[in-house]
């Protein structure tokens, strides 16, 4: 591995959030290639091709492990499939960026965890917001301890859209609370500096009650307090879809003062109107907000490989994430708080 | 009561907050005056008096009922005597202007609701938000409609400085809950346009430790999740002292958008230094924040009792509030969520 | 004059500013009260009368000079009438508080400044911007030297509405840059710290066309290059009428920084709708924006008459801001720079 | 022409802003490689060719136009060199990206032009500003005439650090308003949608006295006004150095609103401390602030050439801001307005 001077990858899942890993390592990652694709559709596959400048193309992985040379894989596929293809890749020898949630349940997400260590390789899990430099900057002031320390931590995520149908059922999807809010319950524990104690969850459903028949589980709102066993306590809250546009914010009360992340407001510009209406847009997609830390997680995914070095986000991040989240779930099921 | 076109006000409680009651009655409207003053300290009588050209003084509530002429009072005292003192002050035919939290006990809410009916005098409650053009703009767009339904609330209360001695047995004094984010149970109902459902707290002593031996359940940070019977959801959070200043904002997502109040800048100026460190101030009172909101509520107070009409702010929200942070307490003992 | 303890006002001119500072008079500041009204028209008389609860009220000057009692008046006449006006007030031994702009003519505001020098009466000019609290912060930062010395100076003054017919003939009445523009170059010239060495204007006619033909020379939008003896140099705009509301701003770079004044948005509070656009509101109007530094002006004059001290902002800061002006305007014509 | 499908880049000049546009040629454009850099220093051409992994160095245009094999050149030396590397690239049939001024004098400017022409190869000027979203989104509205007219047009270019010592000769160089403010000369005029008709403008030197005694032209601030044959007028300003950030804003002011492009602050981040003191950090470099423009007009560049379409900012768009940059500096030396 030492000679390696590129990382060769397979993407695993090429739909939106796949493409834009895959537009990264393609246009703008010096180290990186993408020589393969599997996706279980033709269509889609045969269309990231061409887009993409990628001729080896399968719908299914185990072809793509025995056919192709590649080093390392990207996992975008639904949730539940991340078990059990991070596992094959690893055994496969090959190193793995997995999109985040890690995994529906915890032992799932132990079980990826363990395949990557026994075979010596790199796990990353998608996390980019620790990427992302308002998120660094709070970190670090955090870590410096130049504000005191952190006490209280409310972490926004909300997304316009609907999520695919696979999460209707929420006990097999870990439904808005692992799909969107899995980003707030790492973020806020990396933030907190300290692990997940209890969970209290209280979810409704307001905007998409025509689901409720067949999935009475189904919740697009969510309010969260967590706390930490360092004492650190928090909020999150979860809203999808949340049609005017993609908010993801956190606020920081740390004894000796404040930190905001964030804004609702995503660009540098306002017009104002004759009747004195001044107008500005919301951040609209993920894909603008956190553009540069979709590729800065990637290049440092590149780096751990080539240099053998520990990813920043590990499978232990994930594996917390989801138990947050496994909590929170049933918090709201059974109306009472629950230990992480 | 119908040929009065002038309140004559005695003031009940003469500290920090009373005082800017009593400056905007003898300064800032013209339908009221200020005719006395009762306070328990004779040293903060002569000083107020003085201050405030009020020669009446007395440290007997009752002295100043049956000496003194006046057609109201504005109750600023310590929660745990506003249920003797408002009771005594109806029964006495005096309308009532009472400070937030309106009580500790729900039943002495209630009793003070009953009082005032009784004697056919006015009630209001010193909730002031409902006052404050940012949070009257939101409740107009939240009933219009033209951003749909409310979904979930978010509303923050954190203040500098450490509340009085008096409030730091939880238990006799319903803690920063009550004395700070009394406020936040109240705007965030009043915005919800429902009844609480349940609610469930979680509490942390990170700043006054040293308080803890002598009253081993004070805290000073607080997030709290809420549930209204029509379905919004919502969160509460509460510091004090929170030195950086005092921080009221409050954030709604609804079916058809966002709402947000308020702002942690509290000044529409900013300097930049040579190395690009851009600076503002937060806001640093309540006093300057809610200037505007305490003269409008006293001069809705002032119009209610002249046009005899109901006050913009009942009793019966008083009690709502009351009820709401007294299960927040007991949420946060119990470590389970409470109905209100 | 030593042991006066309230001043005793006769307002002149009782249009819509007049109101802003009548209101004061009787509402908010106690050591003054209004005992008198002069106004050309007895229907706008009559009106104010009973909303300020006046009784002594008087078309004519003389009259109230004659028959009532007052210690001081507060001047908010058209411009041209001010010269007539504050001689004969000065020449009656009342205090003068006169709106801006000073005079037409610069002769004319010195001889003002002579009245009230040689009948020992205060006078000040209303530049409220000067006790405009970010105006003041901005004005201690500059004097302080903690970022250097100013080195440009930018000043926005923008309002809503057609200036008063009186203003057409610009050679009359000194238009947009006069009736508005006065304040940019009191506060730049205050910030500054120094006086004006010479102007350049550019002035445009783009939303009055119609008012071209009667009055040639009207403008509506004006931009002014100004050079200070000291070194500083800067613009000043203006549009008159600017629909979308009432924006004053000021930026200055300093050799070691930068401060900003003002924003054009005028409330803590946004909303968001389905497509993501946040919508705030501009400042609508001054009475507004600079609600309580209209108050403060007040205040500050009340004590200068009655701790006989000099006022804050004097004849001679209105002389040169009335030079400053006149000389932009001979700049239009000329379309060559003017030595202030 | 038309079978090209990739653009092989010459890089001459391989200085800081040179290596902006030769990344993004080598890393982020899929269609584009750089085969060869220019560049007088041998040093430099050494740690580049690493850097960006190019072979083919020269330290001679000639020997490059004559050995290389290259579609195009990016011209980032000092503008004074500008006429003869562009006539003579245009010559040898090179597509020209030419970096901004374009050049000293206004025959140099045309000269290129025609060169362009004669040889039917494409010319590009850097005025990335016209690749910004808030700029392009700012054009759309007043194009569309939504808020009416442009009437006003304010642009502010400051930047920290020294221009180069070839600069300090202003005759020679243009100095500040050609070096820093061609983008505001530029950006102004395709905002205003019409040809300057004159300039006046005032500088000073306020930080860099020490240059005066060889350089007594040398100025470090100035403001201009502009007038536009259709109407619009305006103002530039420039600072530099202005050690506090790079700062590039512009502010319209049309028939029916206000249009704001850009802030001070460059990033969505606050941390605030126990006195309240809320920091947020400034611009520092243009690299940052305009790091997806300079990626766009270079994408942009390669289109016009492999679509062998017209380039969005040509040739008369740099003469046009010589032109007004010229006639400004005049204006400096004469004292009096000037005709473009």
């Amino acid at each position: 591995m030492c000679q390696m001077d590129e990382i060769r990858f397979c993407l695993i899942g090429a739909g939106r959030a796949g493409l834009v890993h895959a537009k990264n390592v393609v246009h703008n990652i010096k180290q990186a290639s993408l020589t393969a694709i599997v996706d279980s559709s033709r269509d889609v596959l045969k269309e990231r091709g061409e887009e993409l400048g990628v001729g080896s193309l399968y719908t299914n992985l185990d072809d793509a492990l025995s056919e192709d040379e590649f080093d390392a894989v990207i996992v975008v596929t639904p949730t539940f499939t991340h078990r059990d293809i991070v596992v094959k890749c690893a055994e496969a020898k090959k190193h793995v960026f997995c999109e985040k949630p890690m995994a529906i349940h915890v032992r799932d997400a132990e079980e990826m965890s363990r395949a990557a260590e026994r075979s010596g390789v790199k796990l990353q899990i998608g996390f980019m917001r620790r990427f992302d430099p308002p998120f660094l900057q709070a970190k670090e002031i955090v870590e410096s301890g130049k504000l005191g320390e952190p006490m209280i931590i409310k972490s926004v995520g909300r997304g316009p859209g609907l999520p695919p149908p696979w999460t209707y059922d929420v006990k097999e999807s870990n439904g808005l609370l692992g799909e969107v809010n899995s980003h707030d319950f790492d973020s806020t524990r990396w933030l907190a500096g300290g692990e997940y104690d209890r969970v209290f969850a209280e979810a409704s459903n307001r905007k998409t009650k025509d689901l409720l028949k067949e999935h009475p589980d189904f919740y697009d709102n969510a309010v969260v307090t967590v706390r930490f066993k360092n004492g650190v306590i928090g909020t999150i809250d979860g809203t999808c879809p949340a049609d005017y546009g993609y908010d993801a914010r956190t606020e920081i009360v740390l004894t000796g003062g404040l930190l905001s992340i964030g804004e609702t407001k995503g660009e540098a510009f306002f017009s104002c109107d004759k009747k004195g209406v001044i107008r500005e847009n919301a951040h609209r997609s993920w894909k603008n907000r956190f553009k540069d830390a979709y590729l800065d997680e990637m290049r440092s995914f590149i780096r751990s490989v080539l240099e053998d070095k520990p990813t920043l986000v590990t499978g232990k991040d994930g594996q917390a994430a989801v138990a947050a989240v496994v909590a929170a779930n049933r918090s709201i099921r059974e109306g009472t708080p629950m230990e992480v």
